[in-house]
Protein backbone atom coordinates (compact mmCIF):
# COMPACT_ATOMS: atom_id res chain seq x y z
CA UNK A 1 0.00 0.00 0.00
CA UNK A 2 1.92 2.99 -0.93
CA UNK A 3 1.45 6.33 -0.16
CA UNK A 4 -0.08 8.73 -2.54
CA UNK A 5 0.57 12.50 -2.99
CA UNK A 6 -2.09 14.56 -4.38
CA UNK A 7 -0.80 15.64 -8.02
CA UNK A 8 2.36 14.04 -7.61
CA UNK A 9 5.38 15.22 -6.83
CA UNK A 10 7.60 15.91 -10.06
CA UNK A 11 11.93 16.04 -8.95
CA UNK A 12 14.43 16.97 -11.41
CA UNK A 13 18.20 16.75 -10.61
CA UNK A 14 20.32 19.18 -12.69
CA UNK A 15 24.08 19.62 -12.35
CA UNK A 16 27.20 19.66 -14.70
CA UNK A 17 29.35 16.42 -15.95
CA UNK A 18 30.45 14.56 -12.97
CA UNK A 19 28.45 16.05 -10.23
CA UNK A 20 26.86 12.18 -9.24
CA UNK A 21 23.77 13.39 -10.22
CA UNK A 22 22.74 9.55 -11.94
CA UNK A 23 23.95 8.09 -8.75
CA UNK A 24 22.24 10.44 -6.38
CA UNK A 25 18.77 10.39 -8.16
CA UNK A 26 18.73 6.47 -7.70
CA UNK A 27 19.75 6.89 -3.95
CA UNK A 28 17.13 9.15 -3.95
CA UNK A 29 14.19 6.66 -5.31
CA UNK A 30 15.00 3.88 -3.02
CA UNK A 31 15.00 6.63 -0.04
CA UNK A 32 11.51 7.69 -0.81
CA UNK A 33 10.59 4.22 -1.93
CA UNK A 34 11.95 2.88 1.61
CA UNK A 35 9.24 5.74 2.99
CA UNK A 36 5.97 4.20 1.46
CA UNK A 37 6.01 6.22 -1.76
CA UNK A 38 5.82 5.03 -5.52
CA UNK A 39 8.65 6.42 -7.11
CA UNK A 40 9.77 6.61 -10.59
CA UNK A 41 13.14 7.08 -11.34
CA UNK A 42 13.81 8.27 -14.88
CA UNK A 43 16.19 9.74 -17.18
CA UNK A 44 16.65 12.55 -19.92
CA UNK A 45 17.75 12.08 -22.66
CA UNK A 46 15.41 9.39 -23.61
CA UNK A 47 12.68 8.01 -20.58
CA UNK A 48 10.11 6.42 -23.31
CA UNK A 49 10.84 5.02 -26.81
CA UNK A 50 9.48 7.51 -29.07
CA UNK A 51 11.55 9.96 -27.19
CA UNK A 52 14.77 8.06 -27.36
CA UNK A 53 14.04 7.38 -31.04
CA UNK A 54 14.17 11.27 -32.14
CA UNK A 55 17.15 11.74 -29.55
CA UNK A 56 18.90 8.87 -31.38
CA UNK A 57 18.09 10.88 -34.66
CA UNK A 58 19.63 14.21 -33.37
CA UNK A 59 22.85 12.54 -31.59
CA UNK A 60 23.60 10.08 -34.23
CA UNK A 61 21.78 10.74 -37.73
CA UNK A 62 23.97 12.04 -40.81
CA UNK A 63 21.52 15.03 -41.11
CA UNK A 64 22.35 18.49 -39.67
CA UNK A 65 19.82 20.13 -37.77
CA UNK A 66 19.14 24.04 -37.53
CA UNK A 67 19.42 24.80 -33.46
CA UNK A 68 15.92 25.83 -33.61
CA UNK A 69 14.69 22.82 -35.41
CA UNK A 70 17.22 20.66 -32.42
CA UNK A 71 15.49 22.71 -30.26
CA UNK A 72 12.08 21.80 -30.68
CA UNK A 73 12.83 17.78 -31.40
CA UNK A 74 14.48 17.81 -28.11
CA UNK A 75 11.03 19.27 -27.13
CA UNK A 76 9.03 16.90 -28.71
CA UNK A 77 11.72 14.21 -26.88
CA UNK A 78 10.29 15.79 -23.35
CA UNK A 79 6.86 15.97 -24.57
CA UNK A 80 6.63 11.82 -24.91
CA UNK A 81 8.52 11.67 -21.90
CA UNK A 82 5.81 13.77 -20.18
CA UNK A 83 2.72 12.50 -22.04
CA UNK A 84 3.81 9.14 -21.60
CA UNK A 85 4.89 8.58 -18.04
CA UNK A 86 5.79 11.46 -16.17
CA UNK A 87 2.46 12.99 -16.08
CA UNK A 88 0.65 9.87 -15.93
CA UNK A 89 2.56 8.77 -13.09
CA UNK A 90 2.27 12.27 -11.24
CA UNK A 91 -1.58 11.87 -11.90
CA UNK A 92 -1.68 8.42 -9.59
CA UNK A 93 0.31 10.12 -7.16
CA UNK A 94 3.48 8.92 -7.53
CA UNK A 95 6.92 10.67 -7.26
CA UNK A 96 8.96 11.06 -10.19
CA UNK A 97 12.70 11.80 -9.63
CA UNK A 98 14.14 12.68 -13.17
CA UNK A 99 17.75 12.95 -14.03
CA UNK A 100 18.19 15.92 -15.92
CA UNK A 101 15.31 18.09 -17.77
CA UNK A 102 14.14 21.57 -18.68
CA UNK A 103 16.78 23.48 -16.92
CA UNK A 104 19.63 21.26 -19.14
CA UNK A 105 18.13 22.00 -22.21
CA UNK A 106 18.77 25.47 -21.22
CA UNK A 107 22.17 25.57 -19.64
CA UNK A 108 23.58 23.01 -22.53
CA UNK A 109 21.43 24.22 -25.73
CA UNK A 110 21.34 27.58 -24.39
CA UNK A 111 24.01 29.03 -22.56
CA UNK A 112 26.65 26.42 -23.27
CA UNK A 113 26.72 28.32 -26.89
CA UNK A 114 29.61 30.26 -27.04
CA UNK A 115 27.15 33.13 -28.79
CA UNK A 116 24.61 32.46 -27.03
CA UNK A 117 22.08 34.97 -27.93
CA UNK A 118 18.70 36.43 -26.47
CA UNK A 119 16.85 34.96 -29.86
CA UNK A 120 18.02 31.49 -28.73
CA UNK A 121 17.12 31.56 -25.19
CA UNK A 122 13.57 33.27 -25.84
CA UNK A 123 13.11 30.38 -28.00
CA UNK A 124 14.35 27.99 -25.35
CA UNK A 125 11.76 28.91 -22.80
CA UNK A 126 9.02 29.75 -25.42
CA UNK A 127 9.31 25.87 -26.59
CA UNK A 128 9.63 25.21 -22.12
CA UNK A 129 6.11 27.45 -21.59
CA UNK A 130 4.56 25.52 -24.48
CA UNK A 131 5.41 21.87 -23.16
CA UNK A 132 4.27 23.71 -19.61
CA UNK A 133 5.18 21.05 -17.05
CA UNK A 134 7.46 22.61 -14.71
CA UNK A 135 9.38 20.73 -11.99
CA UNK A 136 7.75 20.94 -8.67
CA UNK A 137 11.31 20.73 -7.15
CA UNK A 138 14.95 20.75 -8.81
CA UNK A 139 18.00 19.63 -7.01
CA UNK A 140 21.20 21.28 -8.75
CA UNK A 141 23.99 19.58 -7.41
CA UNK A 142 27.51 22.01 -7.94
CA UNK A 143 30.80 20.87 -7.86
CA UNK A 144 33.21 23.44 -9.07
CA UNK A 145 34.88 22.35 -12.34
CA UNK A 146 38.10 21.16 -11.58
CA UNK A 147 36.47 18.79 -8.42
CA UNK A 148 34.44 17.58 -11.12
CA UNK A 149 37.15 16.96 -13.51
CA UNK A 150 39.02 15.30 -11.07
CA UNK A 151 36.17 12.52 -10.58
CA UNK A 152 35.95 12.55 -14.50
CA UNK A 153 39.50 11.07 -14.62
CA UNK A 154 39.14 8.49 -11.80
CA UNK A 155 36.08 7.12 -13.54
CA UNK A 156 38.96 7.23 -16.51
CA UNK A 157 38.51 7.11 -20.58
CA UNK A 158 36.24 10.67 -20.52
CA UNK A 159 39.43 13.25 -20.01
CA UNK A 160 39.76 13.38 -24.10
CA UNK A 161 36.77 14.60 -24.68
CA UNK A 162 37.44 17.79 -22.30
CA UNK A 163 40.35 19.80 -24.37
CA UNK A 164 40.47 23.49 -25.41
CA UNK A 165 37.21 24.92 -26.87
CA UNK A 166 35.16 21.93 -24.65
CA UNK A 167 36.22 23.18 -21.27
CA UNK A 168 34.81 26.64 -22.09
CA UNK A 169 31.62 25.39 -22.90
CA UNK A 170 31.25 23.13 -19.67
CA UNK A 171 32.49 26.24 -17.57
CA UNK A 172 29.61 28.28 -19.51
CA UNK A 173 26.91 25.54 -19.01
CA UNK A 174 28.12 26.03 -15.30
CA UNK A 175 27.40 29.48 -15.25
CA UNK A 176 24.14 28.54 -17.25
CA UNK A 177 22.92 26.60 -14.27
CA UNK A 178 24.11 29.20 -11.78
CA UNK A 179 21.82 31.99 -13.48
CA UNK A 180 19.12 29.78 -13.22
CA UNK A 181 19.04 28.53 -9.85
CA UNK A 182 19.43 32.82 -9.32
CA UNK A 183 16.35 33.25 -11.29
CA UNK A 184 14.08 30.59 -9.57
CA UNK A 185 15.30 30.06 -6.20
CA UNK A 186 11.61 29.01 -4.92
CA UNK A 187 11.61 26.29 -7.38
CA UNK A 188 15.66 25.14 -7.64
CA UNK A 189 17.76 24.12 -4.47
CA UNK A 190 21.37 23.94 -4.45
CA UNK A 191 22.94 20.96 -3.39
CA UNK A 192 26.90 21.25 -2.64
CA UNK A 193 27.93 17.99 -4.55
CA UNK A 194 31.55 17.93 -3.09
CA UNK A 195 30.96 16.38 -0.21
CA UNK A 196 30.80 12.37 0.39
CA UNK A 197 27.67 10.64 -1.68
CA UNK A 198 26.45 9.46 1.83
CA UNK A 199 26.20 13.32 2.83
CA UNK A 200 24.97 14.42 -0.46
CA UNK A 201 22.21 11.80 -0.47
CA UNK A 202 21.28 12.75 2.77
CA UNK A 203 20.74 16.81 1.98
CA UNK A 204 18.92 15.73 -1.04
CA UNK A 205 16.16 13.91 1.28
CA UNK A 206 15.79 16.42 3.42
CA UNK A 207 15.02 18.93 1.00
CA UNK A 208 12.26 16.50 -0.64
CA UNK A 209 11.01 15.79 2.50
CA UNK A 210 10.84 19.40 3.32
CA UNK A 211 8.82 20.24 0.53
CA UNK A 212 6.79 16.91 0.67
CA UNK A 213 5.88 18.82 4.37
CA UNK A 214 5.24 21.83 3.11
CA UNK A 215 2.81 21.63 0.30
CA UNK A 216 1.85 17.78 -1.05
CA UNK A 217 -1.39 16.76 0.20
CA UNK A 218 -0.22 12.81 1.29
CA UNK A 219 -2.67 9.98 1.77
CA UNK A 220 -2.71 5.91 2.14
CA UNK A 221 -3.39 4.71 -0.98
CA UNK B 1 20.19 38.90 -64.04
CA UNK B 2 16.68 37.99 -61.93
CA UNK B 3 14.41 40.18 -60.57
CA UNK B 4 14.39 40.74 -56.47
CA UNK B 5 11.70 41.52 -53.77
CA UNK B 6 12.52 43.48 -50.66
CA UNK B 7 12.55 40.42 -48.11
CA UNK B 8 11.12 38.00 -50.76
CA UNK B 9 7.58 36.78 -51.08
CA UNK B 10 6.87 33.51 -49.13
CA UNK B 11 3.53 31.46 -51.19
CA UNK B 12 2.01 28.69 -49.71
CA UNK B 13 -0.79 26.16 -51.32
CA UNK B 14 -3.02 24.80 -49.15
CA UNK B 15 -6.33 22.40 -49.57
CA UNK B 16 -7.14 18.86 -49.44
CA UNK B 17 -6.52 15.70 -51.54
CA UNK B 18 -6.94 15.63 -55.13
CA UNK B 19 -7.35 19.57 -55.44
CA UNK B 20 -4.35 19.65 -58.08
CA UNK B 21 -1.80 21.63 -55.29
CA UNK B 22 1.01 20.15 -56.65
CA UNK B 23 0.44 20.71 -60.55
CA UNK B 24 -0.44 24.36 -59.88
CA UNK B 25 2.72 24.60 -57.17
CA UNK B 26 4.66 23.65 -60.23
CA UNK B 27 3.08 25.63 -62.85
CA UNK B 28 3.37 28.88 -60.92
CA UNK B 29 7.03 28.08 -60.06
CA UNK B 30 7.39 28.13 -63.41
CA UNK B 31 5.11 31.37 -64.68
CA UNK B 32 7.28 33.09 -62.08
CA UNK B 33 10.22 32.20 -63.39
CA UNK B 34 9.54 32.70 -66.53
CA UNK B 35 8.54 36.93 -65.77
CA UNK B 36 11.89 37.36 -63.97
CA UNK B 37 11.89 36.03 -60.37
CA UNK B 38 14.06 33.27 -58.96
CA UNK B 39 11.29 31.13 -57.48
CA UNK B 40 11.95 28.27 -55.21
CA UNK B 41 9.52 25.70 -55.34
CA UNK B 42 9.59 23.27 -52.60
CA UNK B 43 7.16 21.07 -50.30
CA UNK B 44 6.12 19.78 -46.99
CA UNK B 45 6.30 17.35 -45.52
CA UNK B 46 9.91 17.18 -46.47
CA UNK B 47 12.18 20.13 -48.20
CA UNK B 48 15.58 19.60 -46.31
CA UNK B 49 17.49 16.27 -45.50
CA UNK B 50 16.98 17.43 -42.06
CA UNK B 51 13.18 17.61 -41.80
CA UNK B 52 12.68 14.42 -44.09
CA UNK B 53 14.49 12.21 -41.30
CA UNK B 54 12.24 13.97 -38.59
CA UNK B 55 9.12 13.20 -40.65
CA UNK B 56 10.29 9.50 -42.20
CA UNK B 57 10.40 8.60 -38.21
CA UNK B 58 7.08 10.07 -37.54
CA UNK B 59 5.32 8.56 -40.17
CA UNK B 60 7.55 4.64 -40.77
CA UNK B 61 9.35 4.60 -37.13
CA UNK B 62 7.80 1.77 -34.91
CA UNK B 63 7.45 4.25 -31.93
CA UNK B 64 4.17 5.54 -30.91
CA UNK B 65 4.41 9.50 -29.87
CA UNK B 66 2.00 11.21 -28.04
CA UNK B 67 0.18 13.88 -29.79
CA UNK B 68 1.72 16.47 -28.28
CA UNK B 69 4.92 14.98 -29.27
CA UNK B 70 4.00 14.61 -32.89
CA UNK B 71 2.88 18.33 -33.36
CA UNK B 72 6.32 19.56 -32.39
CA UNK B 73 8.10 17.23 -33.98
CA UNK B 74 6.01 18.75 -37.47
CA UNK B 75 7.51 22.20 -36.08
CA UNK B 76 11.13 20.94 -35.88
CA UNK B 77 10.84 19.36 -39.65
CA UNK B 78 9.03 22.87 -40.29
CA UNK B 79 12.11 24.85 -38.73
CA UNK B 80 14.58 22.76 -40.38
CA UNK B 81 13.11 23.75 -43.77
CA UNK B 82 12.65 27.05 -42.63
CA UNK B 83 15.97 28.00 -41.42
CA UNK B 84 18.28 25.59 -43.91
CA UNK B 85 16.01 26.75 -47.14
CA UNK B 86 12.56 28.98 -47.03
CA UNK B 87 14.47 31.84 -45.11
CA UNK B 88 17.34 32.00 -46.79
CA UNK B 89 15.64 32.43 -50.21
CA UNK B 90 13.47 35.03 -49.13
CA UNK B 91 16.64 36.73 -47.34
CA UNK B 92 18.22 37.25 -50.57
CA UNK B 93 14.46 38.64 -52.48
CA UNK B 94 13.16 35.31 -54.09
CA UNK B 95 10.00 34.20 -54.09
CA UNK B 96 9.30 30.93 -52.12
CA UNK B 97 5.93 28.79 -53.21
CA UNK B 98 5.49 25.96 -50.93
CA UNK B 99 3.14 23.32 -51.39
CA UNK B 100 1.77 22.92 -47.93
CA UNK B 101 2.43 24.55 -44.72
CA UNK B 102 1.39 25.61 -41.57
CA UNK B 103 -2.23 25.55 -42.30
CA UNK B 104 -2.25 21.55 -43.23
CA UNK B 105 -0.87 21.27 -39.72
CA UNK B 106 -3.90 22.88 -38.56
CA UNK B 107 -6.29 21.53 -40.78
CA UNK B 108 -5.55 17.60 -40.54
CA UNK B 109 -3.77 17.25 -36.80
CA UNK B 110 -6.01 20.39 -35.31
CA UNK B 111 -9.19 20.24 -37.19
CA UNK B 112 -9.18 16.68 -38.43
CA UNK B 113 -9.04 14.98 -35.54
CA UNK B 114 -12.66 14.19 -34.40
CA UNK B 115 -12.66 15.49 -30.76
CA UNK B 116 -10.34 18.10 -31.71
CA UNK B 117 -10.10 20.13 -28.59
CA UNK B 118 -9.36 23.82 -27.85
CA UNK B 119 -6.43 22.43 -26.02
CA UNK B 120 -4.66 21.00 -28.96
CA UNK B 121 -5.60 23.71 -31.55
CA UNK B 122 -3.86 25.77 -28.84
CA UNK B 123 -1.03 23.97 -28.43
CA UNK B 124 -0.93 24.25 -32.48
CA UNK B 125 -1.46 27.30 -32.61
CA UNK B 126 1.34 27.99 -30.17
CA UNK B 127 3.72 26.33 -31.62
CA UNK B 128 2.93 28.28 -34.87
CA UNK B 129 3.73 30.93 -32.63
CA UNK B 130 7.11 29.92 -31.91
CA UNK B 131 8.02 28.96 -35.34
CA UNK B 132 7.35 32.60 -36.19
CA UNK B 133 7.22 32.72 -39.65
CA UNK B 134 3.96 33.24 -41.68
CA UNK B 135 3.31 33.34 -45.20
CA UNK B 136 2.96 36.42 -46.85
CA UNK B 137 0.21 34.62 -49.24
CA UNK B 138 -1.81 31.50 -49.37
CA UNK B 139 -3.70 30.47 -52.11
CA UNK B 140 -6.30 27.71 -50.50
CA UNK B 141 -7.40 25.33 -53.65
CA UNK B 142 -11.17 24.35 -52.67
CA UNK B 143 -13.07 21.52 -54.44
CA UNK B 144 -15.93 20.15 -53.16
CA UNK B 145 -15.08 16.63 -51.87
CA UNK B 146 -17.40 15.03 -54.55
CA UNK B 147 -14.90 16.23 -56.92
CA UNK B 148 -11.76 15.63 -55.28
CA UNK B 149 -12.71 11.68 -54.97
CA UNK B 150 -13.81 11.69 -58.57
CA UNK B 151 -10.45 13.01 -59.30
CA UNK B 152 -8.80 10.22 -57.21
CA UNK B 153 -10.39 7.43 -58.57
CA UNK B 154 -9.34 8.87 -62.18
CA UNK B 155 -5.94 8.62 -61.04
CA UNK B 156 -6.40 4.71 -60.00
CA UNK B 157 -4.94 2.97 -56.82
CA UNK B 158 -6.35 5.62 -54.09
CA UNK B 159 -10.07 4.75 -53.71
CA UNK B 160 -9.80 2.14 -51.16
CA UNK B 161 -7.94 4.37 -48.34
CA UNK B 162 -11.23 6.41 -48.00
CA UNK B 163 -13.89 4.22 -46.49
CA UNK B 164 -16.26 5.18 -43.46
CA UNK B 165 -13.63 7.01 -40.97
CA UNK B 166 -11.46 8.25 -43.46
CA UNK B 167 -14.14 10.34 -45.34
CA UNK B 168 -15.21 12.14 -42.04
CA UNK B 169 -11.41 12.86 -41.63
CA UNK B 170 -11.50 14.41 -45.03
CA UNK B 171 -14.65 15.99 -44.65
CA UNK B 172 -13.27 17.73 -41.26
CA UNK B 173 -10.41 18.72 -43.20
CA UNK B 174 -12.36 20.66 -45.67
CA UNK B 175 -14.02 22.34 -42.64
CA UNK B 176 -11.11 23.33 -41.05
CA UNK B 177 -9.50 24.87 -44.25
CA UNK B 178 -12.89 27.19 -44.37
CA UNK B 179 -12.19 27.66 -41.04
CA UNK B 180 -8.78 29.04 -41.27
CA UNK B 181 -9.61 30.88 -44.66
CA UNK B 182 -12.38 32.90 -43.15
CA UNK B 183 -10.00 34.05 -39.86
CA UNK B 184 -7.54 35.28 -42.11
CA UNK B 185 -8.94 36.57 -45.71
CA UNK B 186 -6.40 38.72 -45.82
CA UNK B 187 -3.64 36.20 -46.28
CA UNK B 188 -5.68 33.33 -47.44
CA UNK B 189 -7.00 33.59 -50.75
CA UNK B 190 -9.35 31.15 -51.95
CA UNK B 191 -9.45 29.39 -55.35
CA UNK B 192 -11.72 27.76 -56.81
CA UNK B 193 -10.33 24.17 -58.39
CA UNK B 194 -12.77 22.86 -60.10
CA UNK B 195 -11.95 24.37 -63.20
CA UNK B 196 -9.99 23.13 -65.89
CA UNK B 197 -6.03 23.25 -64.52
CA UNK B 198 -4.98 26.04 -67.33
CA UNK B 199 -7.68 28.18 -65.68
CA UNK B 200 -6.52 27.82 -62.15
CA UNK B 201 -3.62 28.29 -63.03
CA UNK B 202 -4.16 32.23 -64.14
CA UNK B 203 -6.39 32.42 -60.92
CA UNK B 204 -3.20 32.03 -58.73
CA UNK B 205 -0.89 33.89 -61.16
CA UNK B 206 -3.21 36.66 -60.98
CA UNK B 207 -3.13 36.72 -57.10
CA UNK B 208 0.36 36.72 -56.98
CA UNK B 209 1.03 39.29 -59.41
CA UNK B 210 -1.85 41.86 -57.70
CA UNK B 211 -0.02 40.73 -54.28
CA UNK B 212 3.36 41.50 -55.82
CA UNK B 213 1.58 45.04 -56.90
CA UNK B 214 0.31 45.69 -53.65
CA UNK B 215 3.23 45.22 -51.19
CA UNK B 216 6.40 44.65 -52.82
CA UNK B 217 9.56 46.56 -53.42
CA UNK B 218 11.07 44.96 -57.13
CA UNK B 219 14.13 45.63 -58.22
CA UNK B 220 16.30 44.36 -60.90
CA UNK B 221 19.68 42.44 -59.29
Amino acid sequence: MALQIKNGLFITLEGGEGAGKSTQARLLADALRDRGYETILTREPGGTPGAEAIRHLLLFGEEEFSWRAEVLAHMAARCDHLDNLILPALGRGAIVVCDRFHDSTLAYQGYGVGNASAERLDFIMGARRLVAREPDLTLLLELPREQALERLESRGGRTDRYEGQAEAFHQRVLTGFDTIARAEPERVKRINAGRTPEAVSRALLEAVLQRLDQTASVSGA
